[in-house]
Order: C-alpha cells, then sequence, then structure tokens
C-alpha cells in the first residue's frame, strides 16, 4: 500500500481543511458555552478524558489556566466507576472530551456531573453519542470519520475547539484573528515536512526516546510521545522540562534522542539551556520550533515555517511529531492505519 | 562501599520508625487544619510538588476525592512562574508538598494563594523553610535528614501525612486503627524483600519496562518508575491501566518487563485481566500484590506479607519498588545514593 493511501496520512492531510470548517460552523456554540459559563460564575473546570484528548485536555489546564484564569482540574474517572464515590464538584463547569462519545468512564463522570446539576460541556466528534447527550452544551469536531487508529485530526480540532472558546470567553478581536490563521500556518507546516526520508533513515531503529514540552506545550509533548508510542511502538517519556530535571534526566547517556517541543514564547528561554545542558551529557536532540537559534543546536531541526503566537503553537508544533510517527510505521511495518493491539474505540471503566 | 552502608539503604529501612514518629506527633496538627477545611467550607484541593511529591499528590487526589469528597486539581506551576498569569483560585485549599522546601515554583504557588487570601496548607520534611512560611498550616514530615539523592522515607512520609488529615477529616475510628497498623506492615514488607539476589539478576540488564498501577495506587506506579529511572537508568513508563489501554499497548511484544502493582481492593479484578492479557502477549510480568492468584500469574511476584485496606495500600506496595531500584543500582553501578546528573535540591521556576 502506499502511504499516500493509507488512512493517517490522509487524515493528517486533512487538518486544514477541518480547523477551517470547525472555526467557522462552531462559534456560536463556543459564544453560548462563554456566555453560560460567565453567567453561572463557575468557580473551576473539571475535564474528563483519556488518551489523546487527555492531551488536549493538558492545553486546556493552560490555556484557559493563563488567559481565561479558571483553575482545570483533570478528573480521576476512577472515583465515579471503580470506586463509585465521586467528589462534590460544586459550581464547576465539567468538560467531556472524547473523539467517539462511547467510553464508558467518561460518560460516568458526564452523567454525574448532571445529577449534581453541575453545568456540563462536551467536545466530541459523535454529536449522536451518549456522551454528547450529557452536555448541556456540545462543541461538535466535525471532522469527519476518523478512521486510522491513531487520533490526528481530531487532536488539533480538539486544541481548536478548546482554543474557541478560549476566544470566545476573553472577547479580544486580536485573539479572534490569530486563531482564523491557524488553518493556514499548519498547511505550511505539513508542505515544510512533506519529505521525511532522511529524517526516517536516521530515526529508523531508534528504541527509546524522551519528548519534551513546557507550558503550552507540554499536552504536545504527550501527544507526539503517544503518537511514536502507538504507531511506531518506540519506548517513549513524555516530561515537562521541569519535572524531567526532578530525576528523569538520569537516564540521559550519549545518543539518547530527546525530542525537544520549543516554539518562541516565555518558555524558550529555559529550553534552550535545557537544550545545551542535553548537548553537553551527548544526547541526540531533535527540535521543533520557529527558533533559528534553537534549531541551530539541534541535530535534527524540525522547523516551524509559519509561526503562531504561543498560545496558539500546539496546532503546529504536533505536526512534525505526526509525520515523523507515520513515516516511521511506514518504514517499520508498513501500515500506520492498524497498530498491533489496538482498537479504534477504547471502552474503558 | 557495602549496600548496608549506604543512605539509600539506611533510609529505606528507617521507614517503619519515621511513619511511626509522623503518626504519634502530627495528629494535632492535621486535625486543626480539618477543623479549618470544615471551617471554610472549601471547594476543592489544588496542590503544587514536583518529582516525588507530586507522586504523593496523586495518592492526595484519590484518597481525598473517594473518603472526603474533595476535587483534587494538580498545580501548573508555570502559569504562576514563566506566564505569570496565575488563575483565580476561589475558596480552595491550596497545599504545597515538598521534602526541602526550596522549590521556588511551589513556594511561587502557595506565596499566590496568600495574596488570593486561599487556605494554605504545607507538607515538608523543613519546618524552617521559606515554603513552610507560606501556609497556614504546616504538618512536619520529621523524617530526619534525607542524604540520598533519591527521595524513599520522604515519599511513605508525605503518603501517611495526606493519610492523616484523610482521618482527621473522616472522624472514623476504624480509619485511625488502619492507620496506626501501617508502621508495622511497612517493617514486615521490609523484611520479606530482604533478598533480592534472584530479582537483581533476572534484570540486570533490563534496559525499559512499563509500571502500571490505578486508583490509589496510580501514584505508587509513578513513584516506583521515578526510582527505576533515577537509580538504574531504566527507561520507564508509568500508567494507570486504564490510559495504557489507550495506545501504550501497542510497544508490548514479547519479554517487554511489566511490573504491575495490584493489591486487595476495588481495582485488583481489572488489573487480573489486564496482567492475563499482557501473559497472552508474551510479556515478562512482576507483580506487587497480596492475592495469591495474581501473584501466580506473574513471572516474578513480589508479595505484600501484611495487606492493608486498599486506601493505604499504597504505603507498602511502593516498597518493593524501592529496594527493587536500588539493588538494582549497587549491582549496576555501586552507587545508588549519587545517581549520574542530579542533586538533592532542584530548584525549577
Amino acid at each position: 500500500m502506499l502511504l499516500e493511501e493509507t488512512y493517517t496520512y490522509r487524515e493528517i492531510h486533512e487538518q486544514p481543511q477541518v480547523l477551517a470548517r470547525l472555526l467557522e460552523r462552531e462559534r456560536p456554540a463556543a459564544q453560548a458555552l462563554a456566555a453560560a459559563l460567565r453567567q453561572r460564575q463557575v468557580d473551576y473546570v473539571l475535564i474528563a478524558a483519556r488518551g489523546t484528548s487527555d492531551n488536549a485536555a493538558r492545553y486546556a489546564q493552560y490555556l484557559w489556566g493563563a488567559v481565561n484564569g479558571y483553575v482545570v482540574a483533570l478528573a480521576t474517572p476512577s472515583l465515579f466507576t471503580i470506586y463509585h464515590a465521586p467528589p462534590r464538584l460544586g459550581n464547576a463547569l465539567v468538560v467531556g472530551i472524547s473523539q467517539s462519545g462511547k467510553s464508558p468512564d467518561i460518560i460516568a463522570v458526564l452523567a454525574e456531573a448532571r445529577r449534581q446539576g453541575a453545568l456540563t460541556a462536551v467536545i466530541t466528534n459523535a454529536v449522536n453519542s451518549e456522551l454528547a447527550r450529557q452536555g448541556d452544551f456540545v462543541l461538535d469536531l466535525g471532522a469527519g470519520e476518523e478512521r486510522a487508529v491513531a487520533a490526528t485530526k481530531t487532536y488539533t480540532a480538539e486544541l481548536a475547539a478548546i482554543a474557541l472558546l478560549s476566544c470566545c470567553l476573553a472577547e479580544d478581536g486580536t485573539r479572534w484573528e490569530a486563531l482564523r490563521a491557524v488553518p493556514d500556518a499548519v498547511a505550511a507546516t505539513l508542505s515544510a515536512h512533506a519529505d521525511m526520508t532522511q529524517v526516517t533513515r536516521r530515526y529508523y531503529a531508534m528504541r527509546h526516546c524522551v519528548v519534551l514540552g513546557r507550558g503550552y506545550n507540554y499536552g504536545s509533548a504527550f501527544e507526539i510521545a503517544l503518537k511514536l508510542k502507538e504507531l511506531t511502538y518506540t519506548v517513549v517519556e513524555p516530561y515537562s522540562s521541569a519535572d524531567f530535571l526532578h530525576g528523569p534526566l538520569a537516564v540521559i547517556e550519549a545518543g539518547f534522542p530527546v525530542l525537544v517541543v520549543a516554539p518562541s514564547g516565555l518558555t524558550l528561554n529555559e529550553l534552550r539551556h535545557l537544550v545545551q545542558m542535553l548537548r553537553e551529557r551527548g544526547a541526540e536532540v531533535l527540535a521543533i520550533s520557529d527558533d533559528a537559534e534553537l534549531l541551530s543546536l539541534a541535530h535534527t531541526p524540525l522547523p516551524l515555517p509559519q509561526p503562531l503566537p504561543e498560545w496558539l503553537s500546539p496546532l503546529t508544533c504536533v505536526l512534525p511529531g505526526q509525520l515523523l510517527a507515520m513515516h516511521l510505521a511506514y518504514a517499520r511495518h508498513g501500515n500506520p492505519d492498524q497498530p498491533r493491539g489496538l482498537r479504534k474505540v477504547t471502552e474503558t471503566m
């Protein structure tokens, strides 16, 4: 099978259109949710999500925290399912994020939130799902069916839905204009990395690696790590650069591959120092960035051709990671669509 | 140097006394904090911690959630430090957990909480630290100086402080009695694993592994993984068993080592199914459990000789992991006290 005929390839390349459509269609729904949040004077936000959607939730932690002033907690679904001891949710907004809308544990958290009278919202690609029925408000990803097991277009669509709500809460025209530039930047980034022959060759035999990101791109590190695990079976550990220094740094030895997600912004300075330290220890550095100096420190620079403000950078930063995982998978075992041992919908409790 | 002369060995074996002392001395402080929590009718809890202390915070998420009804959020310190955009904390209890009390980012979160008028508490081994000064209430670990770089006795002391507060909030004599049995169970578990010669031999060359836990022992999986990384430089990934099924399962191939933390309790059934599935895929299974059937499924059973109720099981479940990491480190490079590239206090922003 040609790579271009795989679902993974096609879905990755659908991202610019999916994002443009979402930003156009879902603004009214996001505005209605923003109005409800203001009216209810919600105290904090609780998000229930698993896998890729949980990585999108990490983005919401930073964006809704830094820009909109909300503490965002990530739910521990087993309190609701296995332990049958849900906590008091109080005046929270409870958000479920799930591509399929079918995960029983995420549905259980939202159902309990409704029972307790909390405001609920659902971000999903399945507006007729059981999960969607639990949402007072629903943001429809509208990404079209995702047939590859590893989620790509629904991940960036989830990020866009999260950014859209943030813009509607902030009521700031500049932010809205920046958000509208995202689909073009995504297209430009995919084009810039159309040829990954050399990178694929260099990391063909990679058995393990570490992915580092911080702040807005903490979730990007997790999502790139997850794609590499799902598609290439590499043992990959994601960290915030701060957590990495609290112990895991010890695993680095000469030649150890470290992928750093380091776009321009407030975290760049710290990440530059970290890359310098990693180089001194002989690590093999891959860097996703739009900063020329940072890219020059990497063995494998993965440039971002069309920079976005830091708060939107996760929408492009993840793309070289998606492409790297896909190309490595295709080179190694020929079928990125169907990783061994995985199904599209994972029904956990 | 003899293993018995290392700080790591001595501090691991000090744990029964440290825990007994903490439970005896800190009850009044925990009761005062519990009274303040009830009086303020706190809406939710926010914990700021890094590294080992963050793994203790994961235990608090489940225990304070399931037993005491609080939603527990883990702070994203960079919002307070790098982005200078702290969220509105509202009527939260904000808890800082740090052995040294010196981490600037944790101090920054607590200082902002005070500025906003939130209730604050600090769990630390350094009652005269800058962090302790930010706490309306302080729980003193009283573990004595911890000189090994990898934290062991302060980790279980942090768990005990968290359990102590839970007991004071629950006002349930049965729970208090169960908690008082912990130091003995810890001593019995350490004795049961005094000889790790065979296990050390079997995993001497292990390059990577996965550690799985769920619910109360989600944090145990993270802490065991961190000890293995810090001390033995193995590439180790911790997961909740639910998250593991959402993608990372793909990395498992024949002979891949998986350590499962599976004591008796509500999560045992799910973990038993998972171990059976892992065996079918040819994984090499290590199991920490008091359940005979589960232990019989493992290549390397690591039994818990003195079972505790599930909510206290993290205090013994971590011990075979600490011992395994220490013995592997000693066998591999002779010095568990000073892992390459790490310092005792990591001052991150």
